[in-house]
């Protein structure tokens, strides 16, 4: 995707808080996302992220404060932009949705003269509240980081860490969609059944061994038919945009129950992701090249390209934060656990999606796929507490002296993420946070 | 569930054909599903299958011939059920179905005086297409006959063929929705990785061997709220009814990718059901006692109750047939390939409901769980050809002379089923039926 004027580092927004240097949403993001005024029964529709405020799209289109979209390409992806959840918008295709950035690009500035009609459409974000961006119809999440395969391959098989189809196939799998849920809702402790180290038979209650895991969500933009493919070099132009994704894990369930079809019960209570989606052509400017490390074979012929070797990976900084209840009573701000990067990625997004459709399966609008935990060479860099307790042998030691192996009841989990790069804008991810909260433990269950 | 009046054998339907030894449809069954006239521009709605035809119950509505419909728990149900997608009628839960099911026993029975009303309500199912029966939010595949377990496992790990958690957890997975297909659309060859034997790395190009998997699809009504859980003995009261699922499977492509994610390119290309669901309600004549083989452990009490071993399975004879081209050319009927039944299975549905939802997983309206490959006991009730050619090594002769190991292009295979007791009526299942087409090859792909 080329760069244009909406990519501009050098811009400014007449939104006072859009041009703060710790914003997440200067004017050259512009995340798309569904909201409501929070404890309101209005309508869910969609909105832009611009500083502190959201840009409610629906009152934007009613209001005709953007003149300049009230026909042509933008005007379908306005329309789209109002509805209460994004599937319509995201189906429209690039050449749209880049109509309608370039317009909002252009009234956000500093001296447009759409700034007083806009300002009636502006909703501060504190008075949002946020919903699922589109109707998940097919989650699949991917396992593309080696450094997290490699990690927790090593704790299951010492001797075998990797296994032989890594290097040729970008793993992924199904996940639920009905539990996917917004960041800022609550996750349960499951419960269910594992297996204790030496014992003749299972043992059913709440989790043990609570995890995360910082991975981000791709949004598919433009779908393909039932029995189609998606070239490598066309899947970008199925990407709408990317967000945080917390892939919740349960490891003393999964390790119980996950041979031989994969995860399951250990997985798909809960899925949190970040509710402003930043979209394909925001993140432009932040595309690196992809590399193999040398030594490793070359993919196969439908997962290599040129683009793929030019700008095939994306620069994006990725941490993971924790705030336990006693912090939160000392008034202590969340400790970072790791840092990361996208671009240390095994499979790019490209290859998750061309490997995805090569067997004839459809993506539709809205679909969302997990690129795995993502966990960077250094083992301070893991994107898990399965990795950094070194399967729970080895607690964290908080700055306040609490210990950790996995998570407690009332810790809060907060991913964030953000894109750099010199001469550009600082472009973040908002974050995707979730509570643990205690397990609904039933008496007839155990 | 109790026995009523609508599962009285004696009854006879004013539909001539309703009465016929041979049809699926007499009027104890009354299957739920979506319809239009063929080649219409119709809106899609619910229907009920009596003989040979479909009792349109949008049109049904509309003409008041359902009077006792037009006030109480029925009147929602017959409202819903003309939607294009039967969700909300699928979550409604018992009651207002069972006040349904009543109110079209009668008016379908022999010298009913609404027979001249709803006669103008009836579509030839020769005249009608059929659609999926629901927007189906997640699809969740199991393992719940032993015998398939056992039999696959002994071709990949002869000396351990059953995993250790096998009599302990009801296995499953997380399927694709998108390719969800109903019965008659055709079935693409998939393409894909697979690693041949004695290679060093991996080739790309349609499967070649692409196999049927024997199943049935279980549709959910009431769903639970995420974060609780569907106790054992409620689990029936969550199931709207059953269907044939047909879980295609490209067993190379799944063999070289499906470590340790679990199935996903060798699976997710299509899956097949039939269009009509069979209602809870409908199968209550036919449930029969859950049992374990002696000498197996006994499930923890969250996956045990007495109602389940009085009650919890069900007798359902379930066949594979197929038709090669060659037999179409020389206009030769199906062969069966096998027959098996649904009691078989080790695990019940309402374990697997209780299992899916011990976590705090929730299940909505709509949501399918197959049951996994029903194989019975013998090497002849194989609900695959990977289980009936060993693996490809012992191909089968058909009557014609024709040899399978896995499916060729061209191939139909069709999946019957039928319940069947003594002073009941024989309810059958329609079929859930699929071609073989030819991989669409792309050469840049190789």
């Amino acid at each position: 995707m080329d760069l244009n004027e909406t990519h501009d580092g050098g811009l400014r927004s007449w939104v006072p808080d859009a041009n703060d240097a710790a914003t997440d949403f200067p004017v050259q993001n512009l995340p798309f996302g569904i909201f409501r005024r929070r404890g309101s029964s209005e309508s869910w529709r969609g909105g832009v992220a611009i500083g502190g405020q959201v840009l409610d799209l629906a009152a934007a289109a009613a209001s005709c404060a953007l003149p300049a979209a009230r026909t042509g390409p933008a005007a379908a992806a306005l329309a789209c932009a109002g509805q209460p959840v994004l599937n319509d918008l995201m189906g429209l295709g690039a050449a749209p949705l880049g109509a309608l950035r370039l317009i909002l690009s252009r009234a956000l500035r500093m001296g447009a003269p759409q700034q007083s009609a806009l300002q009636a459409c502006l909703v501060r974000q504190d008075d949002a509240e946020m919903a699922l961006p589109a109707r998940i119809g097919d989650y699949t999440d991917f396992y593309t980081s080696l450094h997290h395969a490699t990690r927790v391959g090593k704790l299951m098989r010492p001797d075998n860490p990797l296994l032989p189809n890594y290097k040729w196939v970008p793993i992924g799998y199904h996940g639920r969609c009905s539990s996917i849920v917004v960041s800022g809702e609550g996750v349960r402790r499951p419960q269910g059944q594992r297996m204790p180290p030496g014992s003749e038979a299972p043992v059913v209650g709440p989790s043990e061994r609570l995890d995360y895991e910082l991975e981000l969500g791709v949004f598919i933009g433009r779908g393909n038919e039932l029995g189609s493919s998606i070239a490598l070099d066309d899947a970008q132009a199925h990407v709408f945009g990317l967000c945080l994704l917390n892939d919740w894990s349960a490891r003393d369930l999964q390790a119980w129950e996950y041979q031989p079809l994969g995860p399951f019960l250990g997985k798909n209570f809960a899925t949190t992701i970040s509710p402003w989606i930043v979209t394909s052509e925001a993140l432009a400017p932040y595309r690196v090249p992809w590399t193999r490390p040398a030594g490793d074979p070359q993919p196969l012929p439908y997962l290599q390209s040129q683009q793929l070797r030019e700008s095939g990976a994306l620069d994006i900084e990725l941490a993971v934060y924790i705030e336990t209840q006693r912090m939160r009573a000392a008034n202590v701000q969340p400790h970072r656990l790791s840092l990361s990067n996208f671009r240390d990625c095994y499979w790019s997004v490209a290859q998750m999606i061309a490997h995805h459709s090569v067997n004839g399966c459809n993506l539709r609008p809205g679909d969302l796929l997990g690129t795995g935990t993502q966990s960077g060479p250094a083992p301070a860099q893991a994107g898990s507490l399965l990795e950094l307790s070194q399967g729970g042998r080895q607690p964290l030691t908080l700055p306040n002296g609490e210990q950790r192996r996995f998570l407690d009841d009332g810790d809060v989990i907060i991913l964030r993420a953000a894109c750099r790069r010199e001469g550009y804008a600082r472009l973040g991810f908002g974050e995707a946070r979730g509570r643990i909260e205690p397990a609904r433990w039933q008496a007839d269950a155990g």
